[in-house]
């Protein structure tokens, strides 16, 4: 028995993202039920080198209750955020290694690359949440940072959603250039302001910023909005007035009050728990309804969950082994086991 | 930039005695000192398969106050105990994946085998509680539970200690010659009860019990022992007397009361705060201290710490890097960085 190694061409090789979508939505709903254990992010911070590490367990069991397969998975994400990674060593602010196991013995089915399973699980979460929430023609997208985590968004919500007309706004014109080159053939597709894009059936917000930058007014009276760039305290896209009006639906309640895109306000106490309609998983379950007739805007606020990565690492490292993909390793000395 | 891939055999080819020994006491101090981060761990319980997972994510920073070498490093080991393993899937009851990360840029550095590291981890740990604790001419080491974790503790002691006779005790006969077997070209090795064994000047007691094997008046007056079977609650190797007569050294607080050899005393009431002498950090440090004339008994706690990990993970990596050892690999996709 040998342990699969998936490079990061690997990873992007084996993604099929109708079955990504459909195994993020099985772990969101598996996690709801009580089918799933995630321990808190364990986070090693370095100011030295500006820098942290999160290590990022989890387990999951899907169910099917109309007859298809039942699997189950477990695995560490060991990631980190080092933003001077690109000026100082050439390498991306965000690396990541997952470690994908065996939940019966333990055996370390695959070891593949994090950064590629991350802007995968991510885009991915984004279109469950927009699958529910956005409105069911949306022909739209609008997508405010054009970094490495926006490219999945726009692959994953296509999938979803039947868009066509995409407009993308940086404040670096070279990035915005960039991601049009990548898409230009499939879609009509320009770049624009944050106010062009915020009125789009759908606008992903994939920013680091600190202060909003999506006001109130320029968000369309029906958009769905993934905000997806908060993950650390002090993190904030959108003006609060948007959250506070908006069906606001959260990937995990301790997650995201304490760094996702409502920490801010909901530190400050302007947000609160009253403020929240429900999480991604209640709606994925049916306890809670997702969008409705009467309803405006709507937020996803997506921090990221290791069940996530445990749901795409499963998706990809069952992909691989179906093409043969990776390369086979005896890490642990028991290949004749 | 590539990461370095060490299976087990390279692990164990890369691992010389004294550097474990040393960067682990090395360890142990910068714990103490504040100069190590070390999240508690994150347990991931799977009753259904008789197993768990544990996450291990730990940073450490070694400063050399006398003009030696500094250095630090990070990384998370991925571990469970599934005790079904041997007999369902032929496969070790205890797995392991380490992850070892360079600090400054979360580059990971190498992946190992984890199992080989922890035996050589555990083992170094005991061999520093050994160095301060045992009488300095100690020369017979009784071991008892002659399991996967046994070997280390006799490669790892004889480098502080000038062992020559050692005694091994175990309930299977077949496992007690193998572990005879490997070693007795280079000691004067024989098998023997526990009794035997604990009257060496030196203990080690390797096994998964719940209800203690080695009774007060066995153990001999001066003997230090190293108490390394203990790893969850409710497993417990020494009569209580024991614990209570001796000097109490201990790995970590939370970990040793929670899962380590005092666990069931502890959770009794029958051992208590006043009857800990120290932790390892301590004794390393200086600021208690080990052996004196007047000690009988001493016993060192071990359950396990992931700074063990890294800081064996760190002389690992770099020995196999001088010895250019190990299977380079561009898991991330940036070896041209």
């Amino acid at each position: 028995m040998h342990t699969l190694l998936l490079d990061s061409d690997d990873v992007r090789a084996n993604a099929p993202m109708e079955e990504l979508i459909s195994a993020v939505e099985d772990a969101f709903g598996a996690y709801q039920r009580g089918d799933a254990q995630m321990p808190a992010k364990s986070y090693i911070d370095l100011p030295q080198y500006n820098g942290d590490f999160r290590s990022m367990p989890a387990y999951l069991r899907v169910r099917d209750e109309t007859g298809g397969e039942e699997w189950d998975a477990a695995g560490v994400k060991w990631v980190n955020v080092h933003p001077d990674n690109r000026a100082e060593y050439g390498l991306p602010t965000v690396l990541g290694t997952m470690i994908y196991s065996d939940p019966k013995n333990a055996f370390p089915l695959a070891i593949m690359d994090g950064r590629e399973l991350t802007m995968l699980r991510t885009g991915a979460a984004a279109a469950v949440a927009t699958d529910h929430l956005a409105v069911t023609d949306a022909a739209s997208l609008g997508i405010v940072g054009a970094g490495v985590q926006s490219y999945t968004q726009l692959e994953a919500i296509e999938a979803v959603r039947p868009i066509e007309e995409v407009v993308v706004s940086d404040v670096d014109a070279e990035r915005a250039a960039e991601f049009i080159d990548q898409f230009e053939d499939r879609f009509e597709i320009r770049g624009g302001s944050v106010a062009e894009a915020a009125s789009c059936d759908v606008l992903s917000t994939v920013t680091p910023v600190e202060s909003p930058i999506v006001d109130r007014e320029m968000v369309g009276e029906e958009t769905h909005i993934n905000a997806i760039g908060a993950d650390a305290a002090g993190k904030h896209e959108l003006a609060n007035e948007i959250l506070l009006d908006a069906k606001l639906v959260i990937d995990d309640y301790e997650q995201t009050t304490h760094s996702g895109e409502i920490n801010v306000p909901y530190s400050e106490g302007t947000l609160t728990d009253a403020d929240i309609y429900s999480s991604l998983g209640e709606i994925v379950t049916g306890e809670k309804t997702g969008r409705t007739t009467e309803d405006g805007i709507t937020v996803f606020d997506s921090t990221g969950l290791a069940i996530q990565d445990v749901a795409a690492a499963h998706v990809v490292y069952t992909a691989a082994r179906e093409r043969d993909n990776g390369t086979p390793f005896d890490l642990l000395g028991v290949a004749d086991s």
